[in-house]
């Protein structure tokens, strides 16, 4: 079993590194740190590489180690990759999945994400799409990264729950349409107060950037868009709990 | 008019403090920051007692002064004063507003927050809370600072929009039943789908705490306890979220 001493370990400077979309990039993995999330990690095939952790902590019995790694290290080790002010101890290494193609089937639930740009609010969508039972989500052109650590940290394990595909809406959009899917964008300015649909089994939602809303080329294809009435004086919802509230309601 | 020209000026200091809660509820006063709140703390009447703003930046013409100090500083005081990364240029210190038992009245739709400890939660829920219409927001014990300068940021300027209790969240409860106004608490464990109660005019909502959700004897002292149900594979809703969803639904 191997046994990291010093955060100068050639391996400890490349596990730093993975906090850079760059790199993460290049190696094709990403790191997640606490029990919580390496724990749902564990639960997916062909995910999880390493596991790092902190010598005063123990793996739980439940943990299926095969096919992983497991490296022990000095504390010091784990608090200089994490990215969080209290670390838990415990760390790994997971490969990003291929992006083979996500295809959309039909009879079923997609968000999708248009230039969504704070971690929080992506991650929080996928934690709220997992539980809405939705069967999909899309990140778009703009989107913060999937796999960065706040966006990782926000969903709570549900980025291992459903699949997520990255690419261009336009023809995420196309496919829903092809396939009958209702495709329903969102906007404050134009569009429908969203409880005049009704909800379905089967339906696609955009949700926009924090400050601008969807890309007009987008709202152009959808089927129909949707407002969520303001009763207040606020000018807006968060976009997380918009897509909440959207989400629930659609699914009826 | 008052010109200050460094970050060593006592004001500055005396300003900087306000970051601390326990500075703010000394003074009985609150610093904002960034264009939009000032001019949404502006259209409140005796609320804003100094406006600063760096030496570069001018004021809005439609901003209405009177009754406020205006203060000019070089750049640095209000980077110096700002917790922010990208600091605008403009800042001011409001009253903290009297605690003069804000009473709550017959046919009101009522937020409670029990012991919500995130400060961009607190503050996106006063947001939603404001969109959906609500009358009032109760912060009980345990609840972020409602002046903290995340809280504020988070509320996109609803602090200002809605009436703003802090209490004990059990003298609100007896209170709105008294009113017959149905109190619905929240609750994984317990309770019964949102969905099976009827939205109307008047109703208290109360969300809980991120991990432990609500006070037990707060739970025991409501009409009906509700819950979001989960149809994927996460383990629960972002808290702030699940305010969302029920607020508009229970408005109808």
């Amino acid at each position: 079993m191997k046994h990291i001493e010093s955060v100068k370990n050639n391996k400890v400077k490349q596990w730093k590194k993975l906090q850079k979309k760059k790199e993460r990039e290049q190696s094709g993995t990403f790191i997640i740190e606490g029990f919580h999330l390496v724990e749902e990690a564990l639960k997916v095939d062909n995910l999880v590489e390493e596991v790092i952790i902190s010598e005063d902590r123990s793996i739980p019995s439940e943990w299926d180690l095969n096919h992983v790694e497991l490296i022990y290290a000095v504390p010091n080790v784990l608090k200089e990759i994490s990215e969080t002010e209290t670390p838990q101890g415990v760390a790994a290494i997971c490969r990003i999945p291929e992006q083979n193609e996500r295809k959309i089937q039909p009879n079923q639930k997609i968000l999708l994400l248009d230039n969504v740009q704070d971690p929080g609010n992506v991650g929080t969508m996928i934690r709220t799409a997992d539980a809405a039972g939705m069967d999909m989500v899309i990140l778009g052109e703009g989107c913060a990264d999937l796999y960065s650590s706040k966006v990782i940290r926000s969903t709570q394990g549900s980025i291992f729950h459903l699949p997520i595909a990255r690419g261009d809406l336009k023809s995420y959009i196309k496919e829903c349409k092809e396939l009958q899917t209702p495709v329903y964008g969102t906007s404050l300015q134009n569009g429908v107060p969203y409880q005049e649909v009704q909800p379905s089994e089967s339906f696609a939602l955009i949700l926009g950037n924090e400050g601008k809303g969807m890309a007009q080329e987008h709202l152009e294809m959808t089927d129909q868009n949707l407002y969520i009435p303001i009763h207040g004086q606020s000018e807006s919802l968060n976009v997380g709990v918009a897509a909440g509230i959207l989400m629930y309601f659609l699914r009826g």
